[in-house]
């Protein structure tokens, strides 16, 4: 295996970045720019905490373009977080180790495993599960009866993935998150009881997805629940059967959406926002955190709010919702002296 | 064993329908109007989806009574959701088929265990526990000393149910869900820390409940948090120590509700409702997803909002709050024509 | 062993408080004043409760000092619910019974691991880790490489907690809490990919902390989440990397943080509080249940509602908005009447 080149000049290659000072630094970490050391790289994502860049020990910093020099080596870029983040990736980047099937794991029958995986003790795998290479199960993490599983994905401990859910490639489940659960659909009955819609459809999520801990995916009641690539997903986040999340989008945590709702590409949805079942949000809609949305929102709309409103008009009555009690004075005195001039007039 | 019978006519003597064509249809399945195929039945809830009708490739379906006939058979009843909610169950209902108790579940002392269970790996049970008959336990669930459940009850993977909790029939409680984790009771000391009140009582769950994933209910102080018959629990709801929920309630996803409320029968709660302490929403109280209730509420009453209002109202006022910034100027702009119109009074 | 005193001269001891009647009187636990039989120690928060206080089967209550004597023996003290709380603690307390390393949990290398510890069986240790003494790891619970527990800290079943964490002395940490999964951070590349930040910091938690079930604290990016000592948390809360949450805080259910935003000593934030990223709450700051908060909070505050106001100002405007559509019609006969005084003039 050839070593990793961990010198600046390679490290500015990676991120289309320029070198200013001596491009043999070699770097072994990173760190934050109050914390990195002697051998770290730091980064620096505004131009003008200069100071920073001064007091930092670090041996080199990733800094905007906009500053050209200082006392020490230096990665020029246009968006230095995003560097930063790359060259941290690849400096901690090592080849998959496979650990194998750990005897006190348990394997169900007809299952599919390469020789290249790592099965935790206690992970318990039904029947017919098919794994890719390179993936990882965690301790205590239980996957149904024919899952399948893509290469490079990682299941931390505890997750539970039920029966026939399909799981790309390069996907991260965290602790404690629950894929395929039934989603929450009930008739009611002649006597106001509920009976149970059978949730026989699936979730399927694709590449490159990172789910949080304690998240719950349902699966359809026919078809499927489908997280497309690169969604990534914070903790404690709540999604019914037969929602669809387009490519890219970001939730975060404790966000809730309901039944049949479906969002676009590049979607925001900040933290504990709520989308109403059966609508959709288009491709770039981006909602405020605690926001709820009732309907359904065209391309590229930024709201706020519950119900959400345009987030400019969310900010103003917002602003004139604090003064109210002042406001509804106004409203009471201006009644008085109009009644008055009203009386004035008749006399 | 007999075999089901699974002719259309049979189907529809379930759910008291009426066939219109061909009654010895036979049915293997159930799907929705746009995905089911050849042998199966499909649905429609609403009468004026005849587009869908005629495309479906189902071979028989269930119908308003409204639509009288169609190019394939049907099964006319009042209500076509709840009808083929029945069908769909009875066509997937299965005998239970015992496992057993798998070599890797580890079992207490003196448990209570009938032969007709099954308990996946790595499921740990405590001391004295005391299974029904047809009891599912699944991979990774632990089960605390003295716990009681039901017949026909299935704990999915990764369940916690604590020491002492009562289960009942057919209840299903789906991963990652807690039952019977201390309630958050604290008094506070002299110097300003907390000093936690001992839970010692427990939750006790009825007959036909169904938890969702990552649900949290917390054993009571004294007594019992009481979850009771047919309630419907989504997932990641929070229900605190002493709470009791009323028969057939259904509580949607990201439900919260504090120490010692309760909740009469067929309650309804909506995605992210928060409900205060020690107030009781009576029989048939709903409210809409996200709304915060403050004080108790009488039979029958709708309400929305934070802190939460009579539907109608709570809609009339957000459609005010939209147009508050408009409101306010319009404000302003009186105080302006009356302050005038006072100084001409005085010319 | 010495035999723990129980008589009601003991207890009273305990507490300061001050004996009405006979001070021998046996106690074996403690109810709550409904429930509590011969032989328990009830109490009695309200002074005004004199009718519970006659009707109890209680052997002794616990009494505000406004009361003087009673039916039955009283311990008299300044704040009844601190002192039964102190008194149940003390009957109930017991030795710690080590149950040592199940044969069916799972233990790493080189770990550090004293003769009185209670493992449970499917409880899996990574590499190095450190247990203090009378650590309680429960079933199912997975802790990662090169954790660190403190004495008397008890993991109850199916937690996780990542690798690098560090927990104090005393901490309980509820089932389903996942400790130290990965923060949310992402770089967007130049094709509106989202580029994973490594998090590289850990979870710290200091002593005496509860954490409730199925909540979630993320690792730091850089450097430590922090929960520091005599913090109390309880479930389904969120909080992201970088948190700090200062001495004995109380973060109630569905609480969300967002990274980096920290929090004073003796913070109290209601169910479901959404706190921005980035942000300080001073001391004392409390949050009213719902409330999302923008911007950092001088010490003290009281605040609620979305965004929050200082809870009188915020009380008053929900009072307002509830009569908004009355306000508005107002104004709207307000903008009539003048007009028409205007004509009146130009006449």
């Amino acid at each position: 295996m050839v070593e990793k080149k961990r010198d600046l000049r390679s490290l500015a290659q990676l991120v289309n970045g320029e070198i200013a000072g001596d491009g043999d630094t070699l770097i072994r970490g990173l760190g934050s720019i109050e914390t990195a050391g002697e051998g770290e790289i730091a980064f620096l994502v505004k131009a003008n905490r200069t100071d920073a860049l001064k007091s930092t020990q670090a041996s080199a910093v990733i800094v905007p373009m906009s500053i050209e020099a200082a006392d020490k080596p230096l990665i020029r870029v246009r968006d230095p977080y995003l560097a930063s983040a790359k060259i941290h990736n690849f400096l901690l980047d090592e080849p998959f180790r496979a650990q194998g099937i750990h005897p006190r794991a348990c394997i169900g029958e007809g299952c599919t495993i390469p020789e290249q995986v790592s099965i935790a003790p206690c992970a318990v795998l039904g029947d017919r599960v098919r794994l890719g290479e390179r993936v990882t199960i965690g301790a205590g993490t239980v996957v149904g009866d024919d899952v399948a599983i893509g290469d490079d994905t990682t299941l931390k401990a505890n997750v539970t993935v039920e029966k026939g859910c399909r799981l790309g490639c390069r996907v991260t489940i965290h602790p404690g998150a629950v894929i395929g659960a039934d989603g929450y659909g009930y008739a009611v009955d002649e006597k106001g009881c509920h009976v149970k819609r059978p949730q026989v459809g699936i979730v399927r999520i694709d590449d490159d997805v990172e789910i949080g801990a304690n998240t719950c995916i349902d699966r359809a009641t026919f078809g499927v629940t489908w997280i497309k690539s690169g969604v990534k997903i914070d903790n404690l986040v709540q999604i019914a059967h037969n929602v669809i999340i387009g490519e890219n989008s970001l939730l975060v945590s404790q966000v809730g959406i309901a039944g049949s709702a479906s969002c676009g590409r590049n979607v925001v949805l900040g933290g504990k926002v709520a989308i109403n079942g059966h609508i959709h949000l288009d491709d770039g809609v981006m909602v405020a955190s605690c926001g709820g949305v009732h309907q359904s929102l065209p391309k590229g709309s930024l709201v706020g709010g519950r119900p959400a409103l345009p987030v400019k008009q969310w900010a103003k009555a917002t602003a004139v919702f604090a003064r109210l009690p002042e406001l509804a004075k106004d409203v009471k005195q201006l009644i008085k002296d109009v009644e008055s001039l009203k009386d004035d007039k008749k006399k």
